[in-house]
């Protein structure tokens, strides 16, 4: 086969196209990115950086008319101008159809239902009057069905009090809580010729403030026969509905020992960045290998790892100033990435760190010493 | 330690400077690039990208007049103009003064015998004439003094016969044949605060017509007492020379066993390119730390690997195209890593391929394998 590089567009400019920019380098992809922020994390690092609004049809129609593939790194963007350009012959990865499912948590939890995949039990709202209807018990979850992201747009709702003081008045996802022992991701590859890749899933612990991922554990830490379902759950979902591209899978394991899908994004993601470091091809690689038309490569671990992010301090938001890089960088086994954001603001995903160890004990050793090493302030 | 990110510059654009920006990205670093060519391997992928002739005193000096630091990804540029701008006060990595002595093979070999260390021996001419007067024995190696790289403006001249069809009537090193039982390589970097990293020898085995590394073994597969006192010499030598940067030191290994010093280069080297994916810190990433300031990181082998050029095929010259990539990638623990030339000549390094394998026998399958895979014609 010879390989002829197309040139290709990416929708989004920040840290995941970044490190997605880093892997196309390798295969000589020519990548031209569009982004509102003309300081995006980018806008340095692509063969062409273009300003403009990702939600805008005729900007992101206008962007890949000239592209032979385009991709993305964020779910928020124009899926009209996807669908016109697809039928125009451009390849989109992942699939419009799939994008817009995606956009709307409400068509998320349609489509497990119609997978018969399990997920939290659910109602569905257009307006805050309509919950009377729907019944629903107390406590349950809020979410938002358009344009949440980073653990925006979801909440927890305790009580009726609680409902008539926060409750959003928009459509969404009512989902009864379920009672999570551990929160837990798998990330999946697929390539044009229908090879996969399914990644060992990893373990998160969130900061209950910022609903972010604080420590990422892999392997997860979970009993082996989890880690198998785990795995075969994100493998059935991705043969259904990924034609090709990334899909990451986040879940609940209950208290009752059930995994349950929580949401899913069809890009590289937050949960797989220990890939770069501790697997063998990483889940940017992948992005890179699948846009050059090539397999997906084997992404078995090659060694255990934990991932944490380097959020913006509360309290500061300026120009980002950065301490304690050369203590953590001194520890061997322990990488910095940084995301070249020149703003930092409260808990804003500025970088991240992995730590690589041989095994679990010395793992946690690590994430004590590194935790808190690195702050970021204005 | 604060960390504020300095404005740096790097001399050359090429695969070097390509892969030395991958790991720059992750640090943060604002790299401006000077290269003749337009369209370098770096062109896209840099803060600021300068066309210039490396070469000129004045255009280096423009160049690198607003930068905080300055570094290279190859020897042959202008020392006059860094040495001015160290007077200026601007890091230079590495030193002019080693820069210097680098870029003249004679004061290389000169350099060696004042630190007492082995290298082949040899004498100097100045001219073709003057070989009679240094009464030579042949066969010998001639080498130019000065602009020789990958291997040119070196040969070996068998009688007299010889010298009189080919000698260089220029400035050079005539030095003795060593029975070279294997070439091997041992690359170090030395950070800011002293801190010393010893990657582990390679061995190389050369393509005799374009006297290139065709494929390069890590570890060497050599006894390990050889190991041992290959980093020795490569250490001590950084030791004596090396204020900060990276120092590629190439030896030969002889029938004797004795080690002796073919020829050094203070920058980050073609036999070093399997560190990305087989050390726990890149060569590459070593560079960056260093130039942001960090202390070098851990250079330990994480996997057994060989690395091999991909090469112009002899008799295509014109637009490169790729065949066999995708029957490589798809060979687990094969890595591709293309540098962005879109031009292609015979012998041109237009990438290489990174094989890591669990043990020397399944390594050797796995070159087998791939050698030969991936053709770049025009």
């Amino acid at each position: 086969m010879e390989f002829v590089n197309k040139k290709g567009g990416l929708l989004g400019g920040g840290q995941l196209g970044r490190m997605f920019m880093q892997e196309a380098i390798n295969l000589n992809l020519e990548v031209k990115i569009l982004d509102p922020d003309p300081m995006a994390p980018c806008s340095k690092f692509c063969n062409e950086f273009v300003v403009g609004n990702l939600m805008d049809e005729e900007t992101v129609y206008a962007f890949g008319k000239d592209c032979d593939w385009l991709s993305i790194e964020i779910e928020h963007v124009n899926v009209n101008a996807l669908k016109r350009l697809k039928n125009e012959g451009v390849r989109i990865v992942p699939d419009p159809e799939l994008l817009e499912i995606v956009q709307d948590k409400g068509h998320q939890k349609n489509l497990y239902k119609t997978l018969k995949l399990p997920s939290p039990a659910y109602v569905l709202i257009e307006n805050k009057a309509e919950l009377n209807t729907a019944r629903q018990t107390f406590p349950f979850v809020q979410k938002l069905r358009k344009g949440g992201y980073d653990g925006k747009g979801v909440q927890v709702i305790r009580n009726r009090a609680d409902w008539e003081e926060k409750g959003w008045d928009a459509p969404s996802v009512i989902e009864e809580m379920a009672s999570i022992e551990k929160e837990l991701a798998v990330i999946v590859a697929r390539d044009s010729f229908g090879g996969m890749s399914v990644y060992e899933p990893v373990g998160m612990d969130f900061n209950p403030k910022a609903n972010l991922v604080e420590v990422l554990h892999y392997p997860s830490g979970l009993p082996e026969e989890v880690n198998q379902k785990a795995k075969a759950l994100a493998q059935n979902l991705a043969g259904s509905i990924l034609k090709e591209g990334l899909l990451a899978v986040e879940m609940f394991l209950t208290s009752t020992g059930e995994l349950l899908i929580n949401e899913i994004a069809p890009r590289t993601h937050n949960s797989g960045h220990h890939t770069i470091e501790a697997s063998l091809t990483s889940q940017f690689a992948q992005h890179a290998r699948i846009m050059a038309g090539m397999p997906v490569g084997d992404g078995l671990m090659t060694s255990p790892a934990a991932m944490l992010n380097i959020l913006g301090e509360p309290g500061f938001s300026g120009p980002a100033k950065y301490t304690g890089l050369e203590k953590a960088l001194a520890i061997p086994g322990v990488y910095v990435n940084l995301y070249g954001k020149a703003i930092t603001k409260p808990m804003r995903k500025m970088g991240h760190l992995t730590v690589l160890a041989k095994d679990w004990v010395s793992l946690n050793q690590k994430i004590v010493q590194v935790k808190g090493l690195i702050k970021v302030q204005s």
